[in-house]
Formats: structure tokens, C-alpha cells, sequence
């Protein structure tokens, strides 16, 4: 994670990543329906001494596979509502209370996304996220208004890029399902080809304690589309899931036994 | 901090307040101009051994005010853009860190907000909020509605209300500074007298993590008048601190040598 920069300060960073391969893996994901499937592939157990404060519903998975321990870390469900604890305030929480308490070298936020098609998006595909910015924070102060949007770079990985052929996407974070006729100018503001509910939350915190994140994100509705974005989400929620844990896995098998100046 | 309760449910609760005078507050507070005549006046001296993470903004200020031990965190300077970092994330952060660390008593954050003339609100006013929910969290799948707004109460102070004569009102969060309609539509739902930008976040992270909050705010901007927010907000916003800080001097005052269940 960085914000954008010259090549020179880009090529110091770059020194200074640590030449030793990747170890720990914490992938943050938000819904239960999202990561259920990817536990049982990587054959995680559910941790029940908890590394997180009493009381939170923030949920552990963790294990070894292949070389790599694994954890898979989810805010978990409302304690009064019942609902997974969506949005940009519960990530940013559980990537900060993960990185303190899992010093993870690499964080990977996998999830679904409504994506556009006028940007190329259809339903099922798996984008990585080259930029990440908010879309509902207008503060129309100068400077102020470059903070709320919040634009941060995706840990760069252009050998995964190529050996997975994966789509390439800017994402665009929102705290709201529905997209309103000002998230929208901004959306396009960004230049976003998908947009969700935590991205931006994740890369903030990631950068501020200053550890490498990258953004795994499956289309489960067409935002531009004729269907309402509710309704097609519930209704594809489960499969593009599938497609989601599939991409995670290839990701997890070339990060396996590689430096992150390798990927 | 609790979700909406019966009677008995609240009894319940109340007996389980700590006996014993409050000790440690925690102001948390976003901006660094609404912050300092409040450092000045209760003497506090910033801390340079931190004890937030290496590499955060997050200041803290501290010292002792007649019997309480007080902190005054703020969320700080963007690293990279030099502006408070206002908003949800920045201040759901600071309180999680704030709680962990400080294990407050009682938290009290203390702000500027635009106010509602149709509400009652005039420049100047300083609220005590009774109810704290988001306005920018859409996301209409049953359950989850609810889950967005994610209204709280603060921690139930009647003689604190009363002694003062402070305005009581609504407060509803979120992290634009200007108002789209879904906004206003929104924050008409939630019935609320004035809007900030970082309540409804730290209403959530304390009840989470068990730890009674109260809400000061005080009306910079009229956001259904004709001027626009920023404007008016930079105007009135050194002045307007000034009313902010007697109000929070004055409960302060009030809290020293008192039980939670004496507020």
C-alpha cells in the first residue's frame, strides 16, 4: 500500500521490501457467505481463544497450507441484529485490531463487488484492485476534499497479474448497497470498474501501519445494469462466491514460497 | 451506550454501573482546532511516548483536572495531506485504540455539527445528543437497513441534562460535510436536530467494547438555512469552539467526584 509517487521514492520502497518469503496470510473478508467456502478449502479451524477483544463478533479462522499460515478474519455478525457487520467502520476496525495482534506480511480483502459495464464488468468476473478510493466522503474543503476521497495504490503485483490473467480495476468504496446520483459522479470521479463497502477502509488502515494489501473482488451484480442491485446481489451471492474462493486460491498457490517483490 | 431497551432491561443494566466516582476521561475529539483551547484549559501536556502504534497521526494529550484523569485524543494530521483526519474510519480507529489503552470511564466526544433551524437549532447551541445514528449507510435488504442506521444511545445523563440546561437533540453521522437528498432523507428518518461527522462511529465502537459515551456538540453551520455548509462552517468555527469548550468545562466540572449513575 502507498499513495501514488515518483518513480524514485517508488524505487527506494522497493529496497526496503524484506527478501525473505511470504508467511502470514490474513485475508479479510466481510460476509460469512464469502468466506465459509474458502475456510473449508484452505482447512481452517475456527479459533476460539480469541487474539480480539472480549465482546466483539470478529471471527478467526486460522491454519497452515503449503508453506503459508493462514488466517481468514471476519468482523462476524451484529450481536443485536444478526446481520455480518458490513461496511467501512467495522473493516477498518478488524484491520487494525488483525495487523496489531497478526503482524500479517501480506493482507489480501477479498469480496464481492457490483461492477459496471460500461467498464467492462460482467457478473462472475474476479478483478484486482489497482486503486482504491471512497466514493461517499464529500468535503467540499480544499484538501480536504483529496482526504475524503482517500486514493491509495494496491500493493503492486505484476507477475501475479500476468501468470493469473486476472481483470485490472480501479474500486470504489461506499458505505451504501444502493449507488445515489452523488456516489455515482464520484464513482466516476474515480474511475472505478467495481465498487463495495470496505476496500477504501482496508487500504487506509493497511497504509498507516504500513502493510502490503492487495484486493480480490467478484462481481455479483451489474450496477448499471436494469436490475436492482439488492436483488441481483442476494440472487448470485452464492455462485460468484465460488468464482471468488476459486481466484483466491490461485492467488494463495503463486503467493506460496514468494517474496512480495517476486509477485 | 445501549441499543434501545425495555424498562427492566435498563434497570438491569443500571445496577450494574460501577459504584465508585468516575476517574478516567477520554475526550475524543477530530479536529485539532476544536481540540486545543480545551488542552489549554484543563492543562494538559502531550504525550510523546505514544501509546497508539508507530507511524499513526493519533495525538494525545493528558494530564489531571481536579480529581479526573484526562486524555484528549484527536485523531491528528493526515500524514500525506496535512488535514484532520476527520470522518468515521479515523475516529472509529481512535476510539477502539483509545478504549484498549485508556480503559476510560466515561468517553466524551466533543465536536462541531451543522444544525437543523427547523429543529430548533441556532448557531452557537451546544447539544448533549440523546440518539446517534448514520445517515450515509443505505442498504435496503431486510435487517441490514436497520444494521446501516445503527442508531445508539448515549449514556443516560438526566441530572447532568438538567443542572447544565443543555439542548437535547438527534444526532446523525456521516462523512460527507455537505448533504445530498438520500442524505436528507436519511437524517429526517433519524429525527435528528444536528449532524456531524464522526458520532454515529464512535457511538458504534463504544457500545462494542462496553464503554458509556456522551455526545457534545456544538452548531457551527445551519444546514437548512441559505448559506453554504463550508462556508459558514469556517466561519464560525474558532468562535463557536469557544462555546464548545465552556459547555465541556462545565461538565467536567459536574462529572469530578460523581458515579456513572449520578449523571
Amino acid at each position: 500500500m502507498a499513495p501514488p509517487q515518483d518513480g524514485k521514492e517508488a524505487e527506494v520502497k522497493e529496497e526496503s521490501v524484506p527478501q525473505r518469503p511470504i508467511s502470514n496470510v490474513v485475508f479479510i473478508i466481510a460476509m460469512k457467505t464469502e468466506a465459509s467456502p474458502l475456510v473449508e478449502k484452505f482447512q481452517l479451524t475456527e479459533e476460539s481463544n480469541s487474539v480480539f477483544p472480549k465482546g466483539v463478533p470478529w471471527v478467526r479462522y486460522s491454519g497452515k497450507y503449503k508453506d503459508l499460515n493462514i488466517n481468514i478474519v471476519s468482523p462476524g455478525k451484529d450481536i443485536v441484529l444478526g446481520v455480518d457487520s458490513v461496511g467501512t467502520v467495522s473493516a477498518s476496525l478488524l484491520t487494525y485490531a488483525s495487523i496489531q495482534a497478526l503482524q500479517p506480511d501480506l493482507i489480501i480483502n477479498a469480496g464481492t463487488v457490483g461492477g459496471f459495464k460500461a467498464k467492462g464488468a460482467c457478473i462472475g468476473d474476479v478483478y484486482l484492485a489497482s486503486d482504491i478510493a471512497f466514493h461517499d466522503r464529500r468535503i467540499p474543503v480544499p484538501v480536504f476534499d483529496l482526504y475524503g476521497v482517500g486514493t491509495r495504490q494496491a500493493c503492486s503485483t505484476p507477475n501475479l497479474v500476468m501468470e493469473l490473467n486476472l481483470k485490472i480495476g480501479k474500486l470504489s468504496t461506499g458505505d451504501s448497497l444502493d449507488m445515489c446520483p452523488h456516489d455515482e459522479t464520484a464513482i466516476i470521479a474515480n474511475d472505478a470498474t467495481v465498487k463495495d463497502m470496505e476496500g477504501a477502509a482496508v487500504a487506509y488502515v493497511a497504509d498507516l501501519l504500513k502493510t502490503p494489501a492487495i484486493f480480490l473482488k467478484a462481481v455479483t451484480d451489474i450496477v448499471d445494469g436494469d436490475r436492482p442491485t439488492s436483488e441481483e446481489f442476494l440472487e448470485n451471492l452464492v455462485a460468484v462466491t465460488a468464482a471468488l474462493d476459486q481466484a483466491a486460491t490461485r492467488v494463495v498457490d503463486f503467493i506460496n514460497g514468494k517474496n512480495l517483490s517476486e509477485l
